[in-house]
């Protein structure tokens, strides 16, 4: 499988949710296999959070690979020898597309903490500008999880016609106070500490383990993502050294797991575009600009393959069986699939348990509509 | 009712379970109620992670009262007319019981980081010295709520004799992962605080608003506390003013509520305090220094009364269900009673919901045994 990196620069303003607007913007994105001639084979990936346009595949002399790699590639789940892959780096990322830290045009300096509150809705419209610029008209999917299933509901809602199968997997429709309340620690972390300075930090005086804010609300995240039951089985209560029981320092399997996870994101993700994007995460209900999430969902045409994950404590099962009923109240049913999938990983299951739900991905790719 | 506040000064040594030794603590603590003559109504309770011993009865001039004065007071359900209440500050706490910025006799300066890692044991035994300073050898009932339950709990292994009734709310036998992560947060977040300087810090540097990294692990300890359902039913999607939909500091009623909770403790609470006790919570297993669980709770003497509530996320049922089936096995069926409250507000319920629980404790307190 070939990956192509590309990345596509727009002049023309980008008017957004909020009323403000981006004079210019670039989008980095990657394809995998082939377009076929009559472009009716394309599926769009949406990344999570802290994803990036990097979902399948290994670059030169990289060991590691895309983080949907187990389902992204020839002969596999997406097939690559069958179908046309696009993920791009989502408005307001690190990785290539416009965010907090591009520089401004007019200015000549980053944006930092003057680049506008972005929405979902932003990032899918960058997506479907993208799309056109690309003649690409037509979906015959589009996939994503947790804030990757919001772009796929998004698209769904605001461009109808653009995909024919739609499949969330641990999403939801609204962003819960929960789920806030958990960004609220990096949001505050990253706000409050010292070093961020406003937003004119100097990127040098946390190099070495990254913005102390970010990483505990990293943490934070991380928690989220599991569950109480995962964790007994991952970690339980062992201690990385038993010497420790009694030192102030001494260290349990939990601990080091969130240490490593923490860390190492706050020293390779900036600050800014978290904060941006959580705060896209926390905005996000599918049912804002409407008289309810009815209203909202009766623009949808596209099947939905809702796939649940029963452990998840972020994004919890009654969050999407809502989506469930509300599609079947518009009539709906036979447009709609909803799985709930026996885990108890927590919500990074969609990273981690594939063979527990690859399948349904598959059949949703082959199913006739 | 009438609030007795003492103090007493221990200069006898503390030996700790990690093999260190105290040279003299002290212990302050309220006393609720009159010890009757044969000295046969003692009722001790616990206060858990941040409480005091200011459980019950308001001070002169303060509008606030105690953290259980819904419980405890003359007519209520530890009906301070019939016992002798006492609620003593935890050792490492930071409410007049020596911790760790209490002065070290022999240096004639603060402990802070030099003060030895304690255990749930060592705050048991420092209340049973206090106990015994005091003359009362014998409790009614003792009681407590999360890491007051551990201290229970504890008791009731290590001492007993010593207690009739043993009433857990909201506990576990040992500190799970899921919990000692949400611990970590603030674990990382005082000790890399560029303001906490190691132990060294200087309270006037943060009496603003606190240790930043204090606060963090405070609000991802009141995560903890509720659950997604209690936090949807308390705040839902609400935002503390409309006009902040798409200012990057619009906050939501779930995070106005972090936020008081947050800076209003770390404005309150000593960073060194709550580092040990959430390390002692941490460490707490009960089984830890037996062959077995079973093992552990073979030497209770007193009848057990474990009230888990329902959507408590931080320490679930089935957490005090092993208690309970533990206790069976060792064929103590008629000396356990376990309930399993129908709530979803979370760990908090045991400081919320008084109506669902309080007759399980006057039932505990009335019953012939």
């Amino acid at each position: 499988m070939v990956i192509a990196q590309n990345i596509e620069y727009f002049n023309s303003p980008l008017y957004l949710e909020s009323g403000r607007i981006l004079e210019s913007y670039n989008v980095a994105y990657e394809t995998y296999g082939e377009l076929n001639a009559d472009k009716s084979n394309l599926i769009v990936v949406f990344h999570a959070l802290t994803g990036s346009q990097h979902a399948a595949g290994r670059y030169d002399g990289d060991n590691k690979t895309g983080w949907w790699d187990s389902l992204i590639g020839d002969g596999k789940t997406i097939d690559t020898s069958k179908f046309f892959v696009i993920c791009s780096n989502i408005l307001g990322g690190c990785n290539g597309t416009t965010g907090p830290i591009s520089v401004n045009q007019s200015t000549g300096e980053p944006y930092r903490l003057k680049f506008p509150v972005i929405t979902i809705s932003d990032m899918v419209r960058v997506q479907q500008n993208l799309f056109s610029r690309l003649g690409l008209k037509n979906a015959y999917a589009v996939i994503g999880g947790s804030l990757g299933a919001m772009q796929a509901l998004c698209c769904s809602i605001e461009y109808p016609d653009f995909a024919k199968r739609v499949i969330c997997l641990a999403g939801t429709s609204a962003t819960s106070p929960w789920a806030i309340s958990f960004n609220k620690i990096a949001m505050d972390g990253i706000l409050n500490d010292p070093l961020f300075k406003n937003g004119q930090y100097d990127e040098d005086a946390f190099k070495d383990d990254g913005l102390l804010g970010l990483a505990l609300g990293r943490m934070a995240g991380h928690i989220s993502f599991l569950s109480p039951h995962s964790m007994r089985r991952k970690f339980d209560r062992n201690y990385v050294d038993t010497d420790g029981l009694y030192e102030l320092f001494g260290r349990f399997q939990a601990e080091r797991y969130l240490e490593y996870n923490g860390y190492s994101f706050s020293r390779r993700f900036d600050p800014l575009s978290y904060l941006y994007i959580i705060k896209a995460m926390n905005i996000f209900d599918a049912a804002r600009n409407y008289e309810s999430l009815k209203d909202s969902f009766s623009s949808i045409k596209a099947k939905v393959y809702l796939i649940a994950f029963k452990g998840d404590l972020l994004f919890l099962p009654d969050e999407m069986e809502l989506m469930r009923d509300t599609l079947y109240e518009l009539g709906r049913k036979s447009m709609t699939e909803f799985v709930c999938v026996d885990s108890d990983y927590g919500h990074d299951a969609f990273l981690v348990e594939y063979e527990k739900f690859d399948f349904h991905i598959k059949k949703a790719l082959t199913e006739e509509i």
